[in-house]
């Protein structure tokens, strides 16, 4: 099964990217630009940053200096990652090229040499293992063994050798969900216990006090007494996935179930409405709990790809629906936000607020701030995380158990699994009519994920036709060839407001249609964003380019000082309320105007804008 | 005439440390804690750190490596600014032993040797040399020449040489306000021209482009062609200062003029209610216009100091009183709030929003944020700034020109100034009473500042007693000793609401009374501060420990959920104007509670706690 993650039990199993093929569509779509423009593009921009060029002259040229950040051997792994779930003809050129850095012990770094495991709270050597781990699985998975997965196993023994038996882990996980998955994929026990281990000892603390605090790499509590993901957001989300991983492996429901508590009350306080995670720029972390501005949301790119990760073992491990939901929200609107539409340039943070237009600039973004797409970065996580993550989004559609099939994510493509054919045809999410088609029969339940906003949809099938509340809708029959299954999700905007306890977006309301977060973004002559109030009058569809967009009401406020803007309160007998239609300077009351939403995962493909998904609201409800 | 600022020409001159003495009261009880406290604090920490000890050891013991981050020398001169303004009896000492380290050249630095002016963006070479030229004017201006001018005047003439015709120039701004202040202490010219052209060959650009991008140092525009401070806020002020020095003493108006119109759009577009400057932790910087998270602010402490120190240097050049009323806000909202009462801890970071009580730490504090108060930093700028700022405070609360005397800011004390000798009488801030008596008599204008909230001020003497709009109050006579002047400045408490575009701030007030900023601090018992909506009531005074205390009324709301934290619209059919009492989930209206607000500045001195300047507020209005 080629999946990246695989399970020996829980209450659902993966079906890879041998039984899921995603045919023209949405996610289709993105599969493809990965395969046919990202992955590419990544290699190239590693090429001539001289991060590949790290492996080629290592030990070679000494007057060549090292490019790049001291953890840049990851992302040719995460490319590698990519490759091999793409089956992609380069894999072979670029594993001889890492495998020839690889010393006789298995050690494997291009940036430390004698000085090996001399900084484990930034030294990135078993992050950099980590990912390299993954690739090999996903190689082993999808094509067997090979020189690249010989070079993951060697490094992953060194690592058992190296610290089976020490206090010491790194100060990134991932090490721990890698391991895991390589013994899923030998059944070599020592990887587990390794990972087990390295789950165990963080938080002892296992590292050294940093400006930013041990919370920062999830070493200031054990993992199990944690009550909430804190600190870097990846590193967060990493973390979770490996100790899910080892709860799952060594029956640890312990364990589990302090991973899914923190889940629950991360989930209620310190996630956007995107998905995004993490309010902090400095130690990209999560804020407190509801420290969530929109113009501060760091939400980076890789934190989301963490998110989908642990959403998946935690929906594999439960069958909760909720875990598919917060993956399919952050799918939308994190993960297709990241990359431009031709799949050549990304963002890094994906705020919720942009007030200026970006200014343009070409090459390297030496910055992370999310106002405009990058071709490439100093620290190039993020493209190539969607590199393989797109590549390998096949996997994270559909499940299995023993009564039949879960269709989590509603995408064109078709299922296979066990006798069972499926086609899906929709175009969701900008229509909410799902058809399944059977393509090869055998009696099963075929399960239908139902959104927990899709308020009022319904399931029919073989003459009936019910009601479809939250969760999944179970289709159970006899399946002859051509029969069909029809899913209609009502995908109606509806307007979202914030808990009272968010304190930056008191006051505001946001649209959502389906699983799709909007967004207002100012391209070309559309007012200024921050003088608009939003009426809460239903949006009107309008299809523009295969994609919905939506039209509000607004009204244009007028700034209340153009000096100090911190205002007295005026005198008690001045009307408190204002009218309906807010003064315009000339004092005539303003005209309800149009303001044009698009989905937030498009904005900033017409160039430099400002962009809102959080409108001031002239009314706290519709 | 003792003051940090001396220019030659300018509206109003300022009155020094010689004419100047404060008495107990808000202010001369910060100035005696300066002098008797915080400079020994922060001398102790640095013989500690090894600071101090860098210069002692310098090419004497090679086995020792140099202690502190590279700019750690600029620490040890924002003290003896500070002990040279303050008369310290440790000045002589420390200067010896600065002054051993000085090489034959004038080079002087700890960090660089032979790798001398290798990293202008990040060495801070130039940035040290200001505050050690800063210290020597002081010391000059105080005492005379001493082996501490003569090391200042030997850096700077090596500066000269070094640097008059390159087009180099120093990663954070500093050198240059500090070599028009030594021309001014001099009458030396090359230090004015060496200035002049620092300041004008940044933006050319002079330095390398960097990660944050060249704002953060100012370097992506010509000073004069700015619109707004942008960037670090500590470099954008301090340049700022530069500039505005230059431009006076070059009779260049248009750079004035430039530095005014940036003040003006920043003052209405990027300050804090406090004064406080910076909404970025990661490059310590302003964000764009009206990003103005409360939960985010950084207004580092010495961003305020430097944000003083030019509102000083705008209103002599000026004489516009909107430059004080901002020093004086600052002063008591940012300068006032980073040490705690007794002088030995100190805010770096001064958000108007902590939601979640500091975990206290023993010794230094590796981070910045500014939800506990630390007796020291990695980087250890705010004490020392803290403590020469507070030494030479006597020196920006009066001013003359030909016609008599101003007094900007109102606190006991002693103002002499050519045959006249008043002497101040006030509890302000706490109380708005102020009281001016002629110990000294002359014909002469005395100008008492109104500040913009006062309004239905009054001024009183010699019989007459008339309104006292904003601005300056002027009692004109030939005045007798024992003449009184009395301001009544109406200290009321007032509420305060956000300009519309600051989105975070949305539906939320704040109140302040007199110049002073106050907040809910949730020590103890008090009700979580996210779920209390303020009633805009009039606050009622309490007079505690010497300081006003106010009681505001407050409503205990409901979190709206406790999951998913973003809530769909509710059916129109349902209400959609809340209850005066909001229900708690008993379903009962909740009756009004009391909400203690304390000074803002005097928050965490009670221990860890939660806080918030602005509450979120039922009524948009009074």
């Amino acid at each position: 099964m080629a999946s990246p993650v695989l399970p020996s039990s829980g209450v659902l199993s993966p079906l890879g990217l041998d039984s899921v093929r995603p045919a023209p569509g949405f996610w289709g779509d993105r599969v493809a630009l990965s395969r046919e423009v990202i992955i590419d593009h990544c290699r190239e921009w590693m090429e001539r940053d001289g991060w590949i060029g790290n492996f080629r002259e290592l030990n070679k040229n000494p007057a060549r200096p090292r490019q790049g950040r001291e953890f840049s051997d990851s992302e040719i792994y995460k490319l590698l990652e990519a490759m091999a779930w793409a089956d992609h003809p380069g894999l072979p050129e670029l594993a001889a090229t890492v495998a020839r850095a690889q010393e006789e012990d298995g050690y494997l770094n291009t940036r430390w040499h004698d000085d090996r495991y001399t900084d484990f709270e930034w030294g990135h050597e078993l992050y950099c293992y980590g990912h390299l781990i993954q690739a090999g699985v996903a190689r082993l998975r999808m094509h067997g063994e090979d020189e690249l997965t010989t070079v993951a196993r060697r490094a992953a023994d060194h690592v058992c050798r190296r610290f089976m038996d020490t206090s010491e882990t790194c100060g990134h996980p991932v090490v721990e969900m890698a391991l895991v998955e390589l013994y899923r994929a030998t059944g070599v026990e020592r990887y587990l216990e390794m990972a087990r281990r390295f789950v165990e000892r963080r938080g002892a603390p296992a590292l050294a006090d940093i400006a930013f605090g041990r919370a920062y790499f999830q070493d200031d509590l054990p993992v199990r007494k944690a009550e909430v993901f804190r600190g870097h957001a990846v590193r967060a989300t990493y973390l979770a996935c490996g100790a899910v991983d080892v709860a799952v492996e060594t029956g640890d429901t312990e364990l589990l179930a302090a991973i899914e508590a923190q889940w629950d009350r991360t989930v209620a306080r310190r996630v956007h409405l995107t998905g995004g995670m993490g309010s902090h720029h400095a130690d990209e972390a999560f804020g407190e709990d509801f420290e969530l501005p929109p113009d501060r949301a760091y939400a980076e790119t890789c934190a989301g790809v963490g998110s989908v990760m642990l959403a998946q073992r935690l929906l594999l491990a439960t069958g909760d629906v909720r875990y598919a939901d917060l993956a399919e929200r952050t799918l939308f609107n994190v993960l297709a936000t990241s990359p431009a539409l031709d799949g050549r340039s990304f963002f890094y943070a994906n705020p919720l607020h942009v007030r200026v237009p970006a200014t343009p600039s070409e090459g390297i973004n030496q910055g992370v701030e999310g106002d405009l797409r990058s071709p490439w970065f100093t620290v190039s996580c993020c493209p190539n995380n969607i590199a393989r993550t797109y590549a390998s989004l096949a996997a994270y559609l559909a499940t299995s158990d023993a009564s039949g099939v879960q269709i989590h994510h509603h995408t064109p493509g078709e299922i296979r699994h066990d006798g069972l054919a499926l086609r899906v045809e929709t175009g969701y999410p900008w229509s909410g009519a799902v058809t399944v088609r059977v393509l090869e029969a055998r009696p099963a339940r075929i399960s239908l994920r139902v959104p927990a906003w899709a308020s009022g949809a319904r399931i029919s099938y073989g003459g009936t036709d019910r009601p479809a509340p939250a969760g999944y809708a179970v289709a159970e029959g006899d399946w002859q060839v051509g029969d069909e299954i029809r899913l209609d999700l009502p995908v109606t905007p509806r307007w979202t407001f914030p808990d009272n306890r968010v304190d930056a977006l008191r006051g505001c309301a946001a649209v959502e249609r389906g699983p799709v977060v909007y967004c207002a973004e100012s391209v070309g002559d559309v007012p200024e964003l921050a003088l608009v109030e939003a009426r809460m009058s239903p949006p009107v569809e309008h299809l523009v380019d295969g994609v919905v967009e939506l039209d509000v009401r607004s009204t244009r406020i007028s700034p209340e000082t153009d000096t100090w803007p911190y205002i007295p309160a005026q005198p008690a007998e001045q009307p408190a309320e204002r009218p309906d239609g807010d003064p315009d300077p000339s004092g005539q009351p303003a005209s309800p105007e149009t303001l044009r939403l698009v989905p937030y995962h498009r904005w900033g493909n017409r160039g430099p804008a400002t962009m809102r998904v959080w409108l001031p609201a002239a009314d706290r409800r519709v």
